[in-house]
């Protein structure tokens, strides 16, 4: 097993370098309890097995973001996503539209929107559109229509998605934040209430999940506008 | 305890009759549970009590219904709210505008309606106005603000309250309903939203309780408009 | 409010008329708590303004269905999908496979399929490739590479999407079905599972939402197979 | 979408100047999750805005507080209710009285008495009336009854607002509060007893949520005392 | 195994015939999921081993309960309790006030009473004294104050043991009723409002569990009132 | 209501000093939430009105713990029971036995030793006794049967009360401890257990709620030895 | 994919009949929500590939096991574990003891036995042995270490493999049931109960799971007794 | 008590030192709770009533470990597992294999591991590999069916039980463990897809319980290569 080409051992990691041949998309380094040398050195592999194109690494802790800046140079670093990527971005293809209800729900429409554009799409990021003031959401329905797919990120009600829904037919990943308090379970409320939307055509990630959402986005948008 | 004059002894209950003196509103029928033969009694009793104004009994079967109908024929029977009235209905002071998002909600936007009126307010049906279709809700944005006091009845993701909040100033009580299916758990997603709304002065009442939305909203009414 | 064209008003239910133009579908018509007679009269109102696309009714209980057929001789009756449609498919724009785990997965495996034809997609349906054995699953590669976008069906565990997901780039809508006993708890053990894969590009909807994922996976694909 | 006079964007928010407006309400900062100098930028918007009414922040941090009082010396720093208010008080118009079960329910209980002040109404506040004493309620039952609305305040079993739509007809806010250990569920048990409550005329807010309660029960206190 | 004494072996069962040496109380024949055949046959063999002492059957279906007046002409059978004795009631020592919140909680009030008179003790019961209507309740605190135990049943908010915890100092043993709907959850309401009360000095037994209450207020109110 | 000598009005709290006379026991300091002095004024206050007896201060931190000891030098303190008490401990009337499952549930079990001191009664301490070692149970099988009441304190599985349940005839008082990682849930899994006790004649508390056990089995274990 | 022999199409069904070469145990017919004529269909299909060994079908309904009783009169067909098997057993090799705490459990230990059987190795059924009565388990306490391997089942609190676990060293897979009512939640109370357990080597599988059990019971029980 | 050899009574502890002769293996130290000083002090005890034989310490805090290795130099202190063993391995009997998917899983992987080789089986460690990746799990298919018994552990969604299940026949303990974030509760969506399998031949124990594995595992090793 050790000699597979189609996975780079790095003694603490075993990582799936096969994963873009098999899927289009390289591997991810999901920073949540990795040390920061780890990170790097995951993001480093990766970078050497695809230079041609971003490579990312998200939920970074405020050390290992400052640790990527300084050994890493060449980096861009994302501190509203705590997220960093190594290498150019690919040419974009279609456009993901990033929609978030309120201004506490930026890092997971910022971490959306920098893994729509490393995964070879357009972001437009669309902020504070929350249902509470209607006319700043109307005021942007063309954006809204002109977009291959929408990410829409809220939390609390998680009303969001489904007034977009009704709104225009553009497929939407609808993305709960951890927003809230009291009864708002860490984010379930919003969940719950986007699993159950009136409105059709509409899919749902995880809590917090801005990445999952931008990837999914993105493949759609790509194949939305395939290359000449 | 017996001879308690603020009791009506039926044997199988005991009936707070001394509660329209404490609170201004007579006690009410909770049907379920009961047998046709029970509500008609204590419909009955009440009546006796206040003959000056509509008592009321919620919930009832289709047996119930069909025997209060045949029992008492002066009664009042609301085959969608499920309830029944015996006696005139209180003139009304101020007005409620009930709001519904789909056609599943008409049996809680009923016993609302109802119990408004039993209460001694006007009660204003807007019915099927859910968010995925705006230009519904938009378009009767007068009768909302000119209410004294609204009762938004909604399922599923419960987003019209949210909406709603953001349009008019109006104090709003939200009724979450078990209409849906899958994760909705009943209306317990509908109850988490409107829990957790965006958009301030909303409070709540439990899953399908149309009566207690509606005996709330009726006092708030009758105090915004007092007799002259 | 009563002579707006974008409503039919049919007493018991104001249609929204106007969804085709807004949002590029027509309005569905969502059986569960509605009577045959209210089934067939929405259906006839859909039809009557989009004569030239079907329309869809769902959640359809024994009788809707015979009823349907019956009155509606023109109709196409769908019994394992519990559905029904009225007038031609339109043409075929892209295709979505639909990849379910286990035989009782078929009714929304198949509500799927039937949405995504109605909503102008090709349906290719490959049941029965539960992960037990994973044989079943390599064998249909090709299809699973081949399609558009994927809507993957499966009850239990749910384990399958993180299973395709790990295989092919093409986006994955998820539906956890109902399917199981004990602590599945009527297929919240599989939205979870779905809700928390491993594989990035993965998308759920709420339990057995089939029609759901079929609109969502038929505004993917055609908007990947655009009109020459 | 930059030049909307009914939005004023300051860069990390777009602060929503139209709400009075269209609600009657001001907006109101929501501390949580925004660093002391976003809070104070946001209140000094507000009030230049809305300079002859008190605007609101809740929710903030000892730092908050701390920096608000020296940033913003004009401004009303209340550390029980981790609130502050900026600008002269309107006049009330009618009263809410403000109920709680014991003493660590204070802080709620001072969120929404200021909340009442700020919305234009007046508090009556009445502590520590637990229902394991009830001399302590039945003694204050005519400042319940003088009351235009009731804001009523208690953690643990959360019973309170049942003994008290027992005593009298006014309109109750229930408020669950995350006061108690083990099987309480930071409120969730309180929050289910207050939906559950067998008293009618009761409705409820989140856990916690005194500025809901209080907003509301301001919106209901001033219709029922017009101006002459 | 099978000549043990202490056990008697009925092909279908091995019923417990050591038990009432061991802690002084006789094995009680559970009726649910047992087949009315079933419930005679133990009911025989716990009376044959203890003929000077009741025996007790409880959660009796219609069919069982009618099947064991026939068969056994000599019990005695309690249709609101939905239970049958076979055997004299033991002497009583000491007293259980059975005190009830509705006219829906009869018959776990009834479950209890009956359990207190097999287990030995005399049951004293006070229904529909719920808190929206306090003065029922406290019309009969001298009957609180006199009994041994106390065992308080009550669905919906559960508050009812907090107010009488508050009055006497007498032990109280709560239990919750499945009496709700919407969000109670099928009694879980009562039950965490009964768990959180902050009046001291009170248990909590399963929901609808009279029988549990009911022997061990029993055994409470025994040791109160020894023999002389 | 300043002036009603039932209450002791300390600014920050209002001390319902005339629980002792309707209920027997006076009232005890929740410590939790309260400042040292707080604690300190409040356990003051409570021992001047109750110089002859006990009074109790429980869920004490470490810092409230060392600022009683130093500012009432003449209080006991008990560090294992996180808890303080002030004045001479009543003549004890009947034994309570606290029965233990595993280590660490020692806190639980020194706080519900210490209320039952407080409370009136002696108090039998029997620590790790935990069902996976079955002789360390059956060796204190005389002390279980000597015992006018049992509080049975156990985390994890919980199954301790039902196997002394199944040994003696002696009412059982079973307290959840929040022992235990995974899916126990902070003793949401022993709760369940303990609530769901094949052995009749088992009560429970809170979880954690050592205070709560203690005070009732007091009042059952003074009642069994009155005062001759 | 339509030739492959390792599957059998049946139209309604594709049955993996490679399973008992890749993992040593036939597939197993899961009779819920099936035709009594596709179980019939799938059994016969499951014994032409394998006509040396049994096969087996689970929860089948009345209605299935008597049509399998007339349709296939070789069948053996166990009411109790409302289960069939179609073929010989297989010569056992090691023995499973199967423990269950009450008579409900009954069907759930039926099945475990029955696949026990199945699987190839010896079952030694010991039913009615709850911890309310532990001279019962302590009788048996030979024929638990003589098993290879114990399947304990029990419902309600689930206490009884922490009890066993602390007796013996055999391995033990636990199956809580969904015997109980109130706050048993289906079984989940003894789920969690038996996850926590406090003895070690236990493991669980779902609620009523007495086929899962049975099949790893008797996988462990082989090994532990090879062929000569 | 005091004198039952089978008790060591440490005064903060009374250890089962009986445990290894009723179940062949000794007590274990739990170390989550205890200080530095009681685990060393038990470690002592049960080393010298099994000198011949590896006791264990599980959930060690940093300070505990670095303790153990200091007072105790003989110690085997592992850091990965937060563990340390006292005293020689046992002779290997059978190999257990400890399949692991994600590099965040090694904590508990190793706690497995170490825990199988201290009761007397060899662990064969396969670390990362993941269902996202299916050819690195397909490379050790021989290691898996080479083992007598699997365990095998996974966050996130739990899929890899399934997976391996359809691989191979040998006993399969699954691990949930608590990686993850949003709606993965801390590992109940992989515990609930664990017990939900597919897969027959699948046991569950509690959310990152290696060691519970790991003993259960070695059990089933020894007793498939029994003592020549």
């Amino acid at each position: 097993m050790e000699e597979d080409p189609r996975i780079a051992d790095l003694g603490f990691a075993r990582v799936d370098v096969d994963r873009a041949r098999r899927t289009g998309d390289a591997e991810v380094v999901y920073g949540a309890g990795k040390t920061p040398g780890q990170v790097i050195a995951i993001l480093r592999t990766l970078h050497e097995r695809h230079p041609e194109r971003a490579v990312l690494a998200t939920r970074l802790s405020e050390e290992a973001l400052a640790q990527v800046a300084t050994s890493l140079p060449e980096a861009n670093v994302d501190a509203v996503a705590r997220a960093a990527t190594l290498g150019p971005f690919p040419e974009a293809r279609g456009t993901v539209a990033v929609v978030s209800a309120g201004t506490s729900d930026a890092p997971v429409a910022a971490e959306a929107a920098l893994s729509i554009r490393v995964h070879g799409a357009a972001a437009d990021v669309i902020e504070d559109v929350g249902v509470a003031g209607l006319h700043r959401l109307l005021a942007v329905r063309d954006r809204l229509e002109a977009a291959d797919c929408l990410v829409v990120v809220a939390g609390m009600e998680g009303a969001l998605p489904s007034v977009v829904g009704g709104l225009v037919g553009t497929p939407i990943v609808a993305v709960p934040t951890s927003v809230g308090y009291g009864a708002s379970f860490g984010g379930i409320a919003a969940l719950l209430a986007m699993l159950n939307s009136c409105a059709p055509g509409i899919t749902v990630v995880n809590i917090d999940n801005g990445f999952g959402a931008g990837v999914f986005a993105a493949r759609v948008a790509r194949r939305a506008a395939p290359v000449p």
